[in-house]
């Protein structure tokens, strides 16, 4: 008999060690022997194709297309928007395989400047806009930091968008619609809240005018960037040429934006919704929504209740739920339990001989751990509404957590105590960049997001040099 | 208004430059700035997902799960089996980045060897058999020969699978299994007949036992390895130590398999299809099965016709066809009747102002370019239909050309004179291997399949030595 898998650290007590555990004993990943490497497994790698489509789906809805391009970027493009090239340049793998060494081969950073090098090609005319492709690829980065897996890791799984438009106000229009598919995947979906808003100058994509991000918090109190969207305006089509003629026959530089989420997603939502049993996975985004365990003793037992379990199965696919029967023969039924907890499946059924007579069976939240019979007959109209509740309060709970972890601080003194303890302080700034600087200096908190539509009250002074403010920025540490 | 773009080239007079013309000309593809490597647009990338559809869906209905392989693989692991090493490193690509020099780091150029070091770890017993992953990725090959694109370039779009089995009999089951698969997607989906076999000893996968493979016979008589499923055998799993504990708890090490095809499926598709209009779809592969294009020529034609277009859409949607209407306004019905020619769509519906008052409307088959008028009521049961024939018209057209090139000959100095003459030759071999190297060097030609279940009569001989023959293999030139 293979002995039961459990959890080694708690959540509350061992944050960094009980992340790690998980993610290794639901079997999501393993590291790979090259050092900030991350392998996702077939577990883990369904998630991912689960959180894939519904962004694919939302991205070919609203008129993007996919393609490829290749690893491989010479460096002559790599650097031809300055600004860019300083800001990856000391993360960059380099190909030495063909010594070209006036123009070596990086492994995609990220893909910018290879596409605009195509996008200057494809674009000639008005009716070549707006042009929407996305890129499902990973991004190579050498880490500096260390790494950790989902969050920071020297290759990453990944979508970039990348985007040209005619004028400045449609390039706009599609950098906030991105954004909000972001934000209602990550909400609807993965069941975590987030804030949108702008980064600052010095924390923005390095080439962009501005950055749009979502920040969620995770549960040590550090934030996490979900994803960006960036208005590149014309920053890349100037050195690139990226030209079309207009209805006028003029000609004029497109208008571009980026934006991208990686497989960090996964990160958060484990960190987010996992507890000391492993993983916990909300209904919308879990590969299988229902483990249907039979319990049986005996063979005598077993042809029943393996027959009643496939009833139970057959009527929950009929309404498009996502079961399966674990069968094992080899394995307890308390080590099945323990399995599929584990692996995060949101809602368990058990069925054992007494249940057949009965008409019923158990059912288990695995958020909430509680267990209670449902009769038979009740099987067909409520199981869908129950997913949709444990969906539905997982989202609720999280978003308990969130707002009590921003607080408002309009003292420094306050704001230096606060801020070490796990929060996110949300404080009015001034516009002089000398303060973000300093705040940055004196404590390690960075400006993670302006959010979107705060308005700060025009008595309100800044936190740093009390001078008037006009902004209300979250501050922060990040990961 | 801008101008409609035609193939320069004849299929028939200029293979090769009508193949990159039409490729090009339909925004299929693109080159890179660095030599070897290509782009794939969106109209191509479209394409690729709906074979990687297929192919996925086939995958996991057998039981396999798709995870994530890093692309960077460190210098000992690629070495561990030998020969593997030896037949890959000439093309490897190599980081150079970390200053490493004792461990390189290998753009994967084929992933068995990190695979293997991870399923060493993830295999302990019987339970954990068999383990059937599969890979969507990149594979980068510095090329040594010419590049041709979708055939021969230095990264390609492919799915790598591995698996692992209790015993070599379920291995090799499952060797032919995804050949089966392979086989029935190419030549339902793709429209493209093939030959199933075995590769000789000298042709087979670097490391394998022996390799299985499904070739295809282009237009100019070339042949082309369309996919290939390998038995590895313990090959790999001595040096990697895969080792598992049965159910009688001895060790024994695993049995593998590898298998893969790549985006070579589109350019042979392109190949046997294509004319000298531009590309051709077979409709189950056709991202746009039917384009509908509304003519008129006055404002106050528009209105009922783009109604009519709708309509038409809406009957075709609702029978899971996939349909587009080219509404632009600034582009001529010609230009649109072209545009969407090259670019593949396999039938045509064109609606005009005499056709609406008379209840009908034109239809025009890609495939053999035949022009035909169907009345409106026979829309919702006809189409389908013809979509299915035109399904089945295109492989059998495509059957017809391939059987013709396959010529049956026993005399080697016959042999000489049709193996030059773009076709695949069949003929009776014996087992010695000095054979197959005596033809290859006295005339180009190699073993490109030696058939399944192609038996020789117990009177033939080998073409080359006259002694007695035990096998049928089929020679050819390849790409």
């Amino acid at each position: 008999m293979i002995k039961t898998t459990y959890i080694k650290f708690k959540k509350k007590d061992d944050f960094s060690e009980w992340y790690i555990d998980v993610l290794m004993k639901s079997e999501l990943i393993d590291y790979s022997p090259v050092k900030g490497f991350m392998v996702l497994r077939p577990n883990g790698y369904e998630i991912w194709e689960f959180i894939k489509n519904k962004i694919d789906a939302q991205l070919k809805k609203s008129g993007h297309k996919n393609a490829f391009l290749p690893t491989l970027i010479p460096e002559n493009l790599l650097s031809k928007e300055k600004e860019h090239f300083i800001g990856f340049n000391p993360e960059v793998f380099w190909v030495s395989k063909h010594g070209n060494t006036t123009n070596r081969l990086a492994l995609r950073p990220t893909s910018e400047t290879l596409a605009y090098f195509f996008y200057a090609k494809w674009i000639k005319s008005w009716r070549d806009l707006p042009l929407k492709i996305n890129f499902w690829n990973t991004a190579l980065r050498a880490e500096i930091k260390s790494t950790k897996p989902f969050l920071r890791t020297s290759e990453f799984l990944w979508q970039e968008g990348h985007t040209a438009h005619a004028n400045k106000k449609e390039a706009e229009e599609e950098v906030y619609s991105i954004l909000t598919i972001y934000k209602q995947i990550i909400e609807t979906e993965l069941a975590i809240p987030v804030i949108v808003g702008k980064k600052t100058n010095s924390e923005k994509f390095v080439g962009a005018i501005y950055t749009t991000t979502i920040e969620a918090i995770m549960p040590d109190g550090k934030a996490l960037q979900m994803g960006t969207s960036h208005l590149l305006g014309q920053n890349f089509s100037k050195p690139f040429e990226i030209k079309f003629l207009d209805k006028n026959n003029m000609e004029n530089y497109v208008w571009q934006t980026s934006w991208g989420v990686s497989w960090r997603l996964i990160g958060a939502m484990i960190m987010i919704h996992g507890d000391d049993r492993g993983i916990v996975l909300p209904p919308r985004i879990s590969p299988i929504q229902i483990i249907i365990i039979p319990i049986y003793y005996s063979l005598a037992e077993s042809k029943k209740i393996l027959e009643k379990s496939h009833e139970i199965q057959n009527i929950l696919t009929k309404q498009g739920i996502r079961t399966h029967i674990d069968d094992r023969d080899n394995v307890t039924p308390g080590f099945k339990f323990n399995y599929w907890e584990l692996r995060g499946v949101p809602l368990r059924i058990e069925i054992g001989p007494k249940d057949i007579v009965k008409e019923r069976f158990v059912i288990m939240d695995r958020h909430t751990k509680e267990k209670k019979y449902m009769v038979m007959n009740e099987l067909e109209n409520n199981v869908t509404n129950i997913l949709t509740k444990i969906q539905n309060d997982m989202f609720a709970l999280a978003q308990k957590k969130f707002h009590k972890k921003i607080i408002y601080i309009k003292d420094y003194k306050q704001f230096k105590i606060y801020i070490k303890n796990g929060n996110l302080i949300s404080s009015p700034l001034c516009s002089n960049e000398k303060c973000e600087l300093k705040i940055k200096e004196e404590t390690g908190a960075d400006i993670r997001v302006i959010p979107l539509y705060s308005k700060v009250d025009s008595d309100k002074k800044c936190i740093y040099c009390n001078s008037e403010s006009d902004q209300l920025p979250i501050f922060g540490y990040g990961y």
